[in-house]
């Protein structure tokens, strides 16, 4: 909180607070740090970045504080963008996507189902912010992205949101299409800062502070040392039906309640290095949702709950102008990718909310974070809490 | 197991043995009465036909043991019925479907889809019997059912199935016609029996014996008193994964393994009274996977993770000649309706495996029940057993 | 209707003639043999079965005349098998489907979809024996088929279904596993026959005699020079929507009416020799729409209008136990299969009408044949008789 | 033409050309007065308009012409808002959507299928400009709007596009948010003005002049007597595939190939008052690929065909806070409104045909209207030429 204080107070009128987290993200505790017990391996990151290529890029946006005046502000949004390939490529991925609950917005998935590529990045940002970062994509594509795949120049980009209208101002549309910019130019691979950080700024997630989160799991060389690795930008839920690694942590760390129902929303990003097509990546994305299950969702009606999953194998598959040489994953050995994007899910959800400090913002609504020592103290009261190295 | 055996004693050749778990079924346990916790409130049955109107058949056979005859036996399986209206009405329930996975089959969804209209009652029994269950619903339709709703007489019944091969002789086709009609026959409201009865008979679920079982809750009169109702025919899931309220009771409870991966399916049955169009319903549907996520499902690629659900508000809509006058519950008002269905298909999966005994089958292939002295065991390890009455 | 009436007469009971079409089915017109102007190139049968591997057989039970007497006849009824690769093969096909109208029927279609693979036949029968039809191809399968690509066996069989209760005794169930045997034998490469044959035996389409069509494509080199075949089992439309290439000769060939709505069905299957993924053979699936559309069709309510689509291309892909090098067509070169797909649905529901003969059934019902003479002379009407040979 | 260099000159820079078609517009003639024949009857104004309640607003940029300077011009482009129930009102409406081929965008879809709703207007502009549109909605919405049906102010608008890049500097990005919300104001009931208008400015269609078209159907009252309104922006299709009326009219008006594929895009709006829920709405927006199958289309690879539909009726369901009565049309009262959809978008496309005049755009690029005489003469050619009055 105190940083987000000083933060306010340097920051005169609109100024834009960029991404201060990446230096000291190392020093913060994850979820696994603090004994909460998962199923799987992780990658070494235990981020969607353990997908090779994979590159994400946050921009943040904080200022102001006090009284909601439409236009100025108190601003608490951002936007992400994920690369499956990065940013310097513009071959595409096959991708599947789906919807468990479509209170959101994820432009251009109609042709991700027809054609089964996804052709650039994904990016998520707020609800009001879509058409800003959508065309945003196409102009930073057209400027200064790679030379497109197609003949006739076009794109249709990828972008997601959810809502943080009960910390930010979102009507007044304080994305630019240089935050957008921003974002891209940002990307990189290895660690990913997670918390109140890019699309994930001002969300809440469980009514405790939410926003970025992610995990991976790497497979067994027998299971085919794939790597999944998942990313969210978590804002759905309600208190009371949050469970923990199985331990209803909701219920044991009651607060006051900011919604009167599931309100919010969850954007989750699947990223695997296995041989899938469009039709098993759909199997990937629909998986989600049961690793939301696992945290006690009910996907609320007011709760945008929309997930896409895409394969970095096969390069240069859909650059090709001939018929081109792939690989596909046999359907009987695609459990051990299940259970990963389950469990990686399950994880990046719960990191979300360990790396998400407490915020304050429009009309002094205040999203606690979700406090370590209480969970740690309710993981051992349900003889669930891991030791940790 | 000493109960199957009097009976594969008793029966000579394919002699049917019919339900006889009706009497006793009211002194089995079910998980609630073992102590494990779940959330929301059921209705008085705890059971689908909580549901006004909703008739449940079974029809349950088990014959013959030791080594499989294809053609002979032995024989563990079954139909059964589930009527939304009862049987004796013709009157169409707005329905809605969903599929997690589709390692599975359930016939007539394509109308389902079209018509937003569920025709008729939803069969269950083995994989390789669907078709014979299909066409003899038609002829009991046509022979002793109501009077068709529609003028040129047709039918496209709703029948899905789980595979039970393990412990069943499914390629010798043992159900016939008539096991169908018995099961149709056999509907009534009131205790639904669970276990290994009808479809449910030869059933396999986390590695311990699966089957039939149901669950529902009632909302407050607050969120509208409402009855939403589950009935699952459950065979999916491997051991390891097993969650019950959140308790590693799979890891707990080892066993020697069944499957190398997650074979089965579940088929999952959801009933309200709430005045839900079609579109809603498959809302409904698609929240099945949560309660599933809870268990610890990963829904594997071997398996059939098939639900439809129904509202049995809005009677006469489908017989209706003329415009219908109908009602629909608010967009908003729907969470609570959510929330019961996660929570009644989490209920339901765990009765059905309380309610299972032991069961031995095909070339003596032994399933064991899920232990209740265990389970309790465990629950209390990780401080979630409650209290019981 | 002569040949029908000798039938008859030579039959006694319930005697079944087999398929007596095939000697003279070279001799019979088809729709281009009339003058009936259709766009591209059809293969060198104009098939189906001009896609390599492809096997089509059809079992035809035609018995009794007069005064339906259920259970008894008169039987106007059949069964289709068509085989991707040919009986001989368990190589399984990528596969996808789509539903115009949902009032009908296709099994094992939620496996398509997940998988991606067509394991089997594409069966096609009445409404009423889809189940026994099903059934009997597991049966098939699991005694005769070849062995099995999956190691727990089981199948979940395509079959669909059209309704011929205007000519049929449908609720008889006069076909019997043995039929649905007998088509799967009668399967071959090859002229593939036409009109009341197979399933298509008692079907109505625009209120002329209907049944099984087929018609191709050949590409070019330049575009790729792959086959595109279609199969249809049409019985849908009402006369005043029929249109052939463009003409409007229902309206100019009126007759007495049969239906009061737009009753019956269509199904199509698409084959290829193109190597297509899943989600590009659904996108074929859904241009059979828009050939139905050239034809006049408007989907009515009672139409199951289901089409599925299937690539014999990588071959292999399906068995193999480890990732399985495979080939894909660029999305930019799939138009020439979508204009083939159109064409080539147009020209095989003309093709089904042309070669079905009059035909009469149950309570003496008479369905006309659409006459030779007579669609010539309109088409002459309107400038578009072509020149034929 | 003229029209155009006059506009041109007219404006310096980048002056906006307002609607200036206006008052010109009923004496145009439409596909209908050049005796183009139809089946069925139209409503009084043959447009969208007919169905009670719906207004169309279009803001037409065009200025600049020769060499393509990005960012300066030549510009020609626009918007196109579609209100159902006006906008002044905020009462949502039942709504479904279907896409036919997917490489196209309408944004607001997985709420549309979630809620049955359309909240707000269906917008239609350029395929870059999507994004700016849709947050102007929001902006407008939120400023000028009727209050809002919901308690957290959200919106998750319809937008859709079609690529008008061959005559119009699309990534020179000129539509702005007044841009959208001048479409908004102007929405208006009454006659729809069509051709190189709003949304449909720069666009293509079967490599004629294309743009926004619209036709009607009422009707009897035996059928209910409802009416059925379509609205297109079409810019789909390649000249040789055009049939008009069934007529091969692109083959017999041959020209300079404009593209080497079917590239461009169709977006069909259905508006009806008959009291149709969202799952029949659905079946309405399938219809459209039928009457576009009329037309010739193949639906190519390139094109981005996205069609929604909506019910006036049912006014204030989707306002209430509680169960709401409203009606439902019977399964078996559907067709009439089948066969209405299909032949009012069979006649909306050629009514963008025949508005639109020949237009310059970029880089000198020219594309002729559908000469009216010589459609006369070849319809007339094929004997299918109407009489008119």
């Amino acid at each position: 909180m105190k940083r987000f204080v000083l933060m306010a107070l340097a920051s005169c009128a609109l100024a834009i607070v960029a991404q201060p987290a990446a230096a000291q993200s190392k020093a913060k505790p994850r979820a696994r740090d603090l004994g909460v017990p998962f199923d799987g391996t992780p990658g070494p990151l235990n981020a969607i970045t353990d997908v090779n290529g994979v590159e994400v890029g946050h921009r943040t946006l904080i200022s102001g504080e006090g009284k909601l005046k439409v236009g100025v502000g108190p601003v608490r949004t951002g936007v992400t963008a994920i690369f499956p390939r990065g940013k310097a490529s513009a071959d595409p991925v096959f991708a599947g996507w789906f919807t468990e609950n479509g209170n959101g917005e994820m432009t251009g998935t109609t042709w991700v189902d027809e054609s089964g590529f996804l052709y650039g990045p994904v990016m998520i940002t707020n609800t009001h912010s879509v058409g800003v970062v959508r065309d945003a994509v196409i102009k930073w594509q057209f400027e200064h992205g790679p030379p497109a795949p197609l003949d006739d120049w076009w794109s249709l980009p990828v972008v997601a949101e959810t809502w943080d209208g009960y910390l930010n101002d979102i009507n007044g549309f304080h994305v630019k299409p240089e935050d957008a910019s921003a974002a891209i130019e940002n990307a990189h691979g290895g660690a990913v800062e997670e918390g109140s950080v890019g699309g994930g700024t001002g969300m809440v997630c469980n009514e405790f502070k939410g926003g970025i989160g992610t995990s991976s799991r790497k497979l067994s060389e027998k299971a085919g040392g794939y790597t999944v690795g998942v990313l969210v930008q978590c804002n759905y839920g309600i208190r009371s039906n949050l469970r923990v690694a199985g331990v209803p942590v909701g219920k044991e760390i009651p607060g006051p309640p900011i919604w009167d129902s599931d309100t919010g929303s969850i954007i989750v990003v699947v990223a695997t290095d296995a041989p899938l097509l469009p039709h098993q990546l759909k199997r990937l994305a629909r998986r989600v949702t049961l690793g939301l299950g696992r945290n006690g969702s009910i996907s609320g009606n007011d709760s945008g709950d929309i997930f896409i999953s895409f394969s970095t194998a096969n390069a240069g598959a859909g650059m090709s102008k001939t018929p081109a040489a792939i690989t596909i994953l046999p359907v009987e050995k695609i459990d051990p990718l299940f259970a990963a994007t389950v469990e990686a899910t399950e994880e990046a959800v719960i990191n979300a909310m360990v790396a998400a400090d407490t915020m304050t913002g429009i009309d002094d609504h205040r999203v606690e974070a979700l406090p370590h020592d209480k969970l740690r103290e309710v993981l051992k009261k349900y003889n669930r809490l891991a030791e940790t190295k």
